[in-house]
């Protein structure tokens, strides 16, 4: 219980994925993915049909997996072709393959039954494969249940605590939000509209930009896996033109794929489009080495809370107030998805 | 279950608390420490209303403690006094205060219903803060629980197979003890009173006193928390005059306080108060290396301990004999406090 | 359960046992061994009946153990000859002691009722002891449940596989086996002949023999703890004369006791006797140093393997081929011994 079977998630980039096998753990199941001879990614069941060991220990050889223990053989279907002193292989002798899409650099796998997915319905990052923006990005084990990704992702106003010197200023947490929440597309939107702020050094040494600015944070958030930050910085005063290009600004699309591991872990995937000095590699190397920071501060945090959380009495309390709205609707699309009853269910009981 | 609530526990010495945020859990609940500009102790509930983040991974800002995740602010009663995001702040956003008591350079906490703290039912270490004293001490946390430290402070013969070469000689061991029970006041008493011992390195290196030694161990346990032994060191023969200071013997006044932090964990705060050689530093030196190697064979042993008992049964079987009645006492009285059955119940039954 | 009690197993080498304390756990039961004045081995449960600290952790004297946190003295029936404080000894201050007997190089400790212990019933590896052979050996502790270790030395088809470049070759995986279950004597026959097979590094380099062999496997295994490897190496169709000595052919003896310690933890003793090149110690030292290289890959794919089964749900699937009779065979005789069901229980259920 506590995660959302029958959907998309994100098990790896494309670019982690090649020649060799790679072990990811997708809502508590074990994944060995490959790329074949002729590129297609392959994502089976990590466990030999014989005695379960990890298919991931073993070789790649062409398109095919020799278990390292007892040489049981896998074709990229998952259905065993060759094992260990008899001609006569067991009908049984398959593991389960996952369906896999590769899009927006992202490797995506369903996860549930086979004959729901879909894959017009995973939702789009294009940025993250577009030539006019230049983009950073990484991979972060969180030693946390996904539930609290959520919650830190849906609510900015933790930039200005946590994320001082970064990317957080005072109007961040001052501002309010608005929040939607378009039930049919399954999509939360959190907004926050500054229109004269502090400019963080994230921005100030990275777009040129001098003196205050008008920042806007629009998120998209596509439950279970996926969440956009459309990031527009601009001069202050500086608006979007009512018909044309808004070229006076600098955007960067900031995104997350957030991924349950176990029940305690997540990958947390994170990526920075930016189509401002797209050529000029310091400000890549800035704006990558900024925003690893970043996450290793949301990291510590909520691996921080994750063993707070885990060792609080079950029906622990939390108050929420207006910076939460956009979290409590994730919450609550989440546990629909999941199928369990909502409530006032604190971060804990999504994962 | 295993703790004695409403009572009154050491969290800290004072000298640790002051101008920062220091965390500690006691019977399992985290509190966080600080000391106002004016000099009060404060502790605090250690989790943010909000989301229940550590407020002890927080900043102190003047009397005020801002939370590291969303900038909730409270004062030193709990109260809040800040949110982000809008000016209403909901009436429930309080976080617990703990009655404190600076006394005795131990800062005490009242773990229970706040009402019925009574600061006059503290009990009383006075040399560990009196002029004619020279006073060692620290805390050394513990990996085991509360029961174990208490069995080993109740019954002083393991000075002579656990502490050999420091404070253990075999008249401790042999010589019987007396036990007294108060229930009234709450106190157990444990004598060992030795006519004609060895002195032992750490008082022969330390008070000058040649040749063997009429030595008295009065042990005095308020439990749960505060233990005293009364240290009497005299050249061998010389008992206190029937009037007047006893000045021929040294005295050593040795406090413990047994902090319960969690099931498994305890902090064991430990001090040596002498009436000799009070301005001699090097005396002091070698009283708190020696001292702290005692404690730190007392934890290794506790903690191996733990770990065996942790790894037993439930209903393992000890077998008490003469030396162990003091700490049966304390086991009964604190099973009283606790308000558990008692039985034979070994020390795991505690804690 | 999951443990076969009233049986012996091998808790030490008569090696590793000395003048000095030894702490091995068996079954779940915890020993200290040690070696009388007269060279007698003593193994006696490993708790203090007064606080159960362990007596591992404390000092031999003569022929006695004294505690190393209240000084309870124990002879070497276990019975207990000195108590602190008092001259009275209580009658059941007595620590229980474990039929040994030291044989074939290994120290035997029976478990279970004392009664039942019958030494002629201890199945023999007189290799280990005979100057006509040379060897080598050791122990590793296994972080995996016993049940996983006899699964892998009951299928050598996983030489192939995980022992390639050291002892496996194709042949092994190819070559089918022949098992045959001795219910009276409780013995499990698995035998692998191969007319006509690569030569593996381990024998090429050390028995002299060059080009293919013939090379024959065949093990005994006398659960619950005894595992015999008769290993016959000889010029490629050179088989045992009718009568005589079989000179032609080099002979390994393997053996491996395989105790288990707790629920997911084992003793791996290991040991390779030849009778060829016995006085060559280069041969003696390329064999030590290329079984353990073989047994710590073991270690390594089991230890691997027990994570993955104890994070798996209960009922997992296994599949089962011919390579696995022997295995299966061996978790039935097991499943009797321990006196749990048997179906088509993995290897999980075992221990």
């Amino acid at each position: 219980m506590g995660f959302a079977r029958n959907q998309w998630y994100v098990a790896a980039y494309g670019s982690e994925v090649g020649r060799h096998l790679l072990a990811r753990t997708v809502l508590g199941e074990p994944l060995v993915l490959y790329r074949t001879q002729s590129g297609q990614v392959v994502a089976l069941a990590d466990r030999c049909v014989h005695r379960r060991y990890p298919l991931s220990e073993s070789r790649l050889e062409g398109d095919t997996i020799v278990c390292g223990y007892h040489g049981f053989t896998y074709g990229s279907s998952g259905a065993c072709t060759f094992v260990p002193g008899q001609q006569r292989i067991p009908r049984s002798a398959k593991v389960a393959s996952y369906p896999v899409v590769e899009q927006d650099s992202f490797v995506w796998v369903w996860i549930g039954d086979q004959d729901r997915a879909d894959a017009t319905t995973i939702p789009r990052a294009p940025w993250l494969n577009d030539p006019r923006y230049t983009v950073v990005g990484g991979m972060e084990p969180l030693e946390a249940r996904y539930g609290l990704l959520v919650d830190n992702l849906m609510d900015l106003s933790h930039e200005t605590y946590l994320h001082g010197g970064y990317i957080g200023t005072p109007e961040v947490a001052d501002t309010p939000i608005t929040t939607e929440v378009d039930e049919e597309k399954g999509v939360i939107y959190v907004s926050r509209h500054m229109d004269d702020a502090e400019c963080p050094p994230f921005y100030a040494k990275s777009t040129g930009i001098e003196g205050r600015i008008t920042r806007w944070q629009d998120i998209e958030y596509h439950p279970p896996c996926l969440y956009l930050l459309h990031s527009r910085i601009a001069p202050q005063g500086q608006y979007p033109p009512a018909e044309g290009p808004d070229s006076a600004a600098c955007h960067a699309e900031i995104v997350y794929a957030i991924t349950p591991s176990t029940e305690h872990t997540t990958y947390d995937f994170w990526a920075v489009a930016r189509d401002f000095a797209i050529d000029d590699e310091s400000v890549t190397e800035y704006l990558r080495t900024s925003n690893h920071t970043v996450v290793m501060q949301d990291v510590t945090a909520l691996n921080l809370l994750e063993r707070v959380i885990a060792a609080e009495p079950e029906a622990y309390q939390e108050l929420s107030i207006n910076i939460d709205t956009g979290a409590l609707a994730a919450r609550r699309m989440l546990a629909r998805m999941i199928g369990s009853p909502v409530g006032a269910a604190p971060a804990g009981a999504l994962a």
